[in-house]
């Protein structure tokens, strides 16, 4: 159907700023387009507009293509810019549903959210359709208890004059709470995926300047501080490395003899790919023994 | 296919308490079988042993019979105590692939991890396929920051002897903090799902024990504490009301008048049904716009 066709349907104030929509924000889920709700994959196959937003996670290759196959229509993947602005997604919904596609659980990205007061505002109906999301599949996978996620932090890479370290507070404060601390490594277009090593590192340095600041402050993490790392998080080829800090073996340090403790049969190399970390708090008997286990 | 042969064919340990498996927990997301991914219904399909368990959250009325449909499969649903022994599953393991179906993201019941390190002692694999669930959804639905959220408190009913109020302290924690609080309420098999109201009155009643203990604590909830309700969130018919804790309309005081201020357009009873409570911290411009527009 062509766009004029669409608009005359959809009523008088169609494509004229009127509102029609409704906007839908649908979630991919964790992995791909098989993580994405019969319910969504039914009303997709509904909507005039089909948008996809991809700087907020990474999917794996190829699931906006298998997914237009799945529901036999087109999907124009758009950027940070056209998102923000509101403009693209907005004027499509004057001529009918008008669906954006976002990965994850779609409103745990914050820009989202005014997206949807926008289209309120125009007297636009928004909804949305969830799906999964690393916020509970992370602790789920480590055997931590959900109940005791502190605050999120997210450690962006430090560039030039950019050394953002208010996330090192945030850790400091769910310990100090016995909380565990989910930690979101950057995504960024040109730096790519941050390595769980690099976050590391960087923590280690926002601890520095904490205490350079502060010089009666205890120090955040120790050596001992035991964490998760998680790559692929509900992908079919998930993986997760846990033990004691210092134990983490892609830390630039020399890696550890074969035998010698935690992660000794880890791959050579530190894994690709969208990784999150857990700093475990207080833990509770059930959750340490499975840190344990995953140590070994 | 008869259990015997299928012992025979998962191996020479099948149906011997050798490890077979593995074992699958999978999630049912928010609503109904609308909720559960494709790459789960495909492994559905596959596993010789299904059950489900429905005490952790209530499902749509329906939905296990037309998931059984959809996968041409029976699914055999487990009560509290037929879970947390772990033997029906286990066994079921020893004959091949087996899944056990949980409402929401299957991990954040933490009974659920005792079951798979249980299955990991046994040599049986386990995996996690997840699903949508109240942790995301519900601070979305309200326009909340998934990164502001604090630790989660269980409202749980209060009995004779049995008044547990720890659930305060870390409302209490969370606001010290500026965290925004997600209070999940009881779903008793006699008493069903909890309402707001009684949740709101628990929560005076833990406070004013606080109180008494400790009376140099300041009070944790005042009468203009911003609230979201929320029932049934990512079901069809989800309801939001947002708003002043004291104008809460269904809170035993009278009604108020149609038009006098938030919440005149309410129905006239408070809704059945799963439901929850935010309690907003620190609220950033856009979350308090939305609060605010959301009251209206």
């Amino acid at each position: 159907m062509e766009k004029k066709e669409r608009a005359k349907q959809a009523g008088p104030g169609a494509g004229k700023g009127g509102p029609v929509g409704p906007l839908f924000l649908v979630g991919l889920g964790l992995c791909d387009e098989q993580d994405v709700s019969a319910r969504s994959i039914e009303l997709l196959r509904t909507c005039t507009g089909l948008f996809a937003e991809s700087y907020t996670n990474l999917m794996r290759e190829g699931t906006l293509r298998r997914l237009e196959e799945k529901i036999g229509r087109k999907i124009k993947p758009l950027g940070r810019e056209e998102v923000e602005s509101e403009k693209i997604i907005l004027d499509a919904c004057s001529l009918g549903p008008t669906a954006l596609l976002v990965p994850g659980d779609p409103m745990t990205a914050t820009t989202h959210s005014s997206l949807i007061t926008a289209a309120k505002e125009k007297g636009i109906e928004a909804h949305i359709l969830h799906a999964s999301s690393i916020f509970t599949a992370a602790p789920g996978a480590a055997g931590l208890q959900i109940y005791k996620m502190g605050k999120t932090a997210t450690i962006t890479y430090w560039r030039k004059n950019y050394e953002p370290a208010a996330f090192i507070d945030i850790v400091a404060e769910n310990l100090a709470r016995g909380a565990h601390t989910l930690c979101l490594l950057d995504i960024d277009p040109e730096m790519g995926c941050m390595k769980p090593s690099q976050a590391l590192e960087i923590m280690e340095k926002a601890q520095e300047k904490r205490k350079k600041e502060n010089p009666a402050l205890a120090p955040v993490l120790s050596p001992a501080t035991p964490l998760f790392v998680l790559w692929h998080v509900g992908w079919p080829d998930q993986k997760i490395w846990a033990g004691k800090k210092e134990h983490y073996p892609y830390s630039g340090r020399p890696q550890k003899e074969p035998g010698s403790g935690p992660a000794a049969s880890a791959p050579s190399r530190e894994p690709d790919g969208p990784a999150v970390i857990l700093i475990a708090g207080k833990m509770h008997f059930a959750e340490e023994e499975n840190w344990k286990s995953l140590s070994r």
